[in-house]
């Protein structure tokens, strides 16, 4: 019973060492981590669709849940781009209007999305998310950064812009192009410089200056703390507002309140598909940076422990008026480089929200919404990464159309189209590939006992006997290809009498394949030819022991293939056919 | 362009070489096929719920048309009973009562079947019929043999019952048994009886009479053809029909008449699903057979030429008032038996239908529905085995799990979505297989240079290193997998400083294993492990070769494990780690 306790409950496990020392890292983690998470909190927010302060909310108690439950020593949850991307989608996809109706959808789907990766968590259905390939999700994550950034240039230019593909966005920012507000670009487009000055220009300069690298760093993460108080200051003291720049306006302030889930199943049924893409992308992308950061310090994650970390954190999310969270990228290293040694350091961040939300809030006012869609525009800009294309383009074809259709799919047609053609396309491709398995028909390498392809290599063959090596499983699939491939081999050849299977490769036989196996004795045999195996493996001779298929095989099994040939040579010698073909 | 020519027409190959001889042959085995035909197409057109006539009409055109572009010489097409089920189940939930309308749906579904797998023909995509598995097929076909059966009851007992899946047919059959007509029952039962006996008992008492084998095999096949006229009589003579006895009725007589499918949007969406089910079940049914025929006689059949043969059949079919069409199992092996040696003996056999249909339909009208009821029950048995379920629970739980999903959804569900789960099913296990594949840790046998399981036998292993093999094709679905395997392998064990995978049965490494690949080479890095690779096939060498990750690898590659033992044995007494911890 402890054991199970300790496993569902990591923090039992760190909680039991926990120091003074520990505690000192991992406080001056969270300070640092708190600057970065206000501004990336209120922008992802806006990102979504949603008032800020859900932002806020979504980085208070979710950060409690996940100390608790997370297996991670280092990884920092919250709101993060492409799930606050996903959100927007499938909220957007209801056509609602009413602001609590919104808000109401978005913690429903962050229960529905904490339900689903409890349920996984709880069935150890972890290995789900490995069906997402890395093109697939390499892909995604390039075009939603893309799609992320493409739909924050409306608040750059201060223009009503919608959509949820690149063709939309990109049409409906033409259409109001002319309508653009010199003020907020002003404002948007002086943030963007500041911030990517700051993102490539400012390091080296503060090193240049003296400071010590870790200063720099900190110093550098707070760009974005920088310009949102700088462009506040301006719409402030300049009036701004009444330019027509666009501001965050009143944020409720206070405790995260709270809130309940909608159990409507109308809407559980609208929202169940996304809330499953929203889980399973967001999880892929939290474990593999856990998975990152765990192996740098020589530590293990338990990606079903993962699963109900995340859980718990949507959950917590659900019922403090926040929206659906993960684990992210940026905040997680900074946490790690800051110096977080347990997951206490993602509950003194929450505090540190939770002081801003209470506190803060009010200074929130003029926060032009044009800085806040610079720093995601900066943030997701690290995200794009076309040369996976190029990557995958020179690694093989399959893999490059599994990206290619992803991007152009999930740009054209938006993120779950996207994203779940991907999925498909990946399964199918490799489905078809091992549908035609590599057959190498092969020799003995002269003086050797090795075998080698005849088409590549100068090998012996023997004129009466055929050797085929199959490089893949045989199963449903490619069972049919196998018999085709062998009975076009043996059909226009009139001189072979015996078949080796060399099965040094065959990691499985599944019932298919073995009809398809004896099917292809007893064919063979109405020709006279023989068939044998060799080199089958220990699971699937465990197998085939189990059935007649042994029994009736007019061949014989060879340990190894140089067995198999030692025994057709003195048999070519033997019988009368075998010498006058040679 | 003459070898393209006889690749889509292989009636230029036999044709041009057909002789006197050869058509005696194919002239005695239509003959006989035509015999057992006649009652078969007049029966699967009552199953299918279409009238009679279409039976005799699917069995004339599609013939000819097979007979131009088939590759099997000896298959034989027509209504089938797995087919006629589809089809009944596909036009059943369009909800029609006017037969008119019924009819067109009929000849729409066998042009949209003939079009798909003209389609798939012309695009070579014959191998997605693969995906169908052997246990999956069995499965399917023996649910549809008891569904059929079930469904013919109700012609026996001479009630209304209705019904697509098992318990909706027993549920109608209990609710209207009160109101079993007798007279049918006698017919319906009777013919049973006696076909049962034509089947079990004629045969053995025939050749006891001194007949020769091949003329009892005759008069066997001929048994339905005797009910048929038996109870036809019976009708005719005490005046059945006004005792309640259901009979076929007017059959119009005459060459099959033009039809035209319909080109309606609404009733293509609504048939597309269940053509394409249809056909790809057809075409795996007719390519069985096919097979299996040909490599009786050292011949070859083409599978893809098989699509564009069974596809012109359909559209035959189309447009001369059939409905869908494929290769029949019993009727082709009752054409090889009786020596057809080309598929001229299918056009004969069309002639012979042609006949039936021009000048036999008079006779027709006082045949009772409760014998071809009958004759389908008969039929359709012999294809029901169960001993599937029995033969996949002791070779393996997952394709137990497929061939026992796909009964019962059938059964339970209808045709459609059990054969749908079937195939989606099995691909998932196949997945789900592959995606935790076998790991073994390996050690040297002694005195050789064989390596083994650890765990299965006893070996040498070196303290400071531990080699892996990996059963499987590295691909995404396995990749981490793999990654969290080798890491809670290495994590626990400090003494580790060597980890070699052994590569010998990796057939494919995708792009998302080689970035785990990647990601596990510098997480063992920074654990302070060296990786090595061993026995890496060529095809996955050529592939690696073109990345990075061979130069960034921390290890080596060797070309046989034996060698990485020996390296790694040198090191081990060369560094004083390793002999510490020996």
């Amino acid at each position: 019973m402890p054991k199970t306790l300790a496993r569902y409950f990591p923090i039992l496990t760190w909680g039991s060492a926990y120091s003074r020392d520990t505690a000192a890292s991992d406080l001056v983690a969270a300070v640092i981590v708190t600057i970065m998470l206000i501004p990336q909190s209120l922008a992802y927010a806006l990102l979504a669709g949603l008032p800020a302060e859900m932002g806020l909310y979504a980085s208070i108690l979710p950060l409690f849940a996940y100390a608790i439950f997370g297996s991670s020593r280092t990884l920092a949850v919250g709101p993060v781009a492409v799930v606050s991307l996903m959100t927007a989608a499938a909220i957007g996809s209801l056509g609602l209007t009413d602001p609590a109706q919104i808000a109401l959808a978005a913690v429903t789907l962050a229960f529905i999305s904490g339900v689903i990766l409890l349920g996984m968590g709880l069935l150890r259905l972890g290995f789900l998310a490995n069906f997402l390939s890395h093109p697939v999700i390499a892909g995604f994550i390039t075009a939603s950064g893309l799609l992320i950034a493409a739909s924050q240039l409306r608040h750059i230019l201060g223009i009503p812009a919608h959509g949820h593909t690149l063709i939309e966005l990109g049409q409906s920012l033409i259409a109001h192009l002319p309508e653009t507000n010199l003020a907020t670009l002003i404002i948007g487009g002086g943030a963007l410089a500041f911030l990517f000055w700051v993102r490539k220009g400012l390091k080296p300069a503060l090193l240049s200056m003296g400071l010590k690298p870790r200063m720099a760093d900190v110093l550098t993460k707070a760009g974005p703390v920088a310009a949102v108080v700088m462009t506040t200051l301006a719409v402030w003291l300049f009036g701004l507002e009444a330019r027509g720049v666009a501001i965050v306006g009143a944020v409720p302030s206070g405790l995260p309140p709270l809130s309940a889930p909608s159990f409507s199943p109308a809407l559980w049924n609208q929202l169940f598909l996304s809330a499953l893409l929203i889980s399973v992308i967001g999880f892929v992308e939290s474990v593999s940076v856990a998975q990152t950061l765990a192996a740098k310090k020589r530590q293990r994650i338990a990606p079903d422990q993962e699963l109900i970390g995340l859980g718990a954190s949507n959950v917590a999310a659900a019922v403090s008026g926040g929206y659906p969270v993960t684990g992210g990228f940026a905040r997680s290293v900074v946490n790690f480089d800051a110096g977080a040694e347990t997951p206490a350091a993602g509950a003194y961040t929450a505090i540190g929200i939770l002081l801003a939300a209470v506190l803060l809030t009010p200074l929130l006012y003029f926060l032009p919404k044009a800085t806040l869609a610079a720093t995601i525009i900066v943030a997701v800009l690290s995200l794009v990464d076309l040369s996976i294309l190029k990557k995958a383009w020179r690694y093989s074809f399959v893999d490059f159309a599994a990206v290619f259709a992803t991007i152009g799919l999930t740009l054209g047609m938006g993120v779950e189209v996207g994203v779940s053609a991907g999925v498909i396309l990946s399964i199918a491709l490799h489905l078809y590939k091992t549908s035609r398995p590599h057959i190498a028909e092969e020799g003995l390498v002269p003086g050797t006992q090795h075998f080698r392809n005849i088409l590549r290599h100068k090998v012996e063959t023997l004129p009466h006997a055929v050797t085929l090596r199959i490089d893949e499983s045989l199963y449903f699939a490619n069972a049919r290809f196998l018999e085709d491939h062998i009975l076009e081999r043996v059909t226009n050849d009139k001189t072979i009498e015996h078949l080796v299977l060399h099965f040094a490769a065959v990691n499985e036989v599944d019932m298919s394949a073995l009809e398809t196996l004896e099917e292809l004795n007893h064919r063979l045999r109405d020709m006279g030819i023989t068939m044998h195996l060799s080199e089958v493996k220990g699971p699937v001779m465990d197998r085939l022991n189990r059935t007649h298929f042994l029994a009736d095989m007019t061949g014989q099994i060879f340990l190894s293939q140089y067995e198999a040939w030692e025994w057709l040579r003195r048999r070519g010698k033997d019988t009368p056919t075998g010498v006058a073909a040679q």
